[in-house]
């Protein structure tokens, strides 16, 4: 691969796995359709409204999809697009980065 | 892969690389040793400051070594150790769904 100049697709998708907590909605997506408080259960330390925040920034992206189950009471649940999915390699290969390094 | 649960070291490899320009840093490196100023060369937008910052965090990380040749003016190289060039299929991965995906 050339490195020798920035890519701008390159930059695009870090700045959207380069972003606080996102890495880690990703992955827990990764397991299959969530509601919030699944999601949560994961990364404790995040605030609901972060929480709300990036949800709707990677709906926004079409990486996830918010689908809303009209029963009593409503249920919501996240799940990854095939955008989303396709960040698999990505967050694995940064999985085994960190089993043998940190 | 298990991503029913959260992985401590998946989220210690998520912290270093979301942080904002690493991931940017890291590509750049991977192109070989580089001076700060052909550092700032391919990120023009990131400061100085926040550049200093980044290069010492990787350094304490062990991901980057940093260099200095005793000639005049001195020389001061930063590069990729075997922990940061471990890191080229995390970033092949995020180049490769950058350019299918934005």
């Amino acid at each position: 691969m050339d490195y020798s100049t920035m890519c701008p697709k390159y930059e695009q998708a870090i700045d959207l796995l380069g972003k606080k907590w996102t890495g880690l909605i990703i992955r827990v997506l990764l397991d299959g359709p969530k509601r919030f408080k699944d999601i949560k259960a994961q990364i404790p330390d995040m605030s609901d409204r972060i929480l709300t925040e990036r949800m709707k920034e990677l709906e926004q992206l079409q990486v996830v999809r918010r689908t809303v189950y009209p029963e009593k009471p409503t249920r919501i649940e996240y799940s990854l697009t095939e955008k989303g999915l396709a960040l698999e390699p990505v967050i694995e290969s940064i999985q085994a980065w960190g089993e043998k390094w940190t």
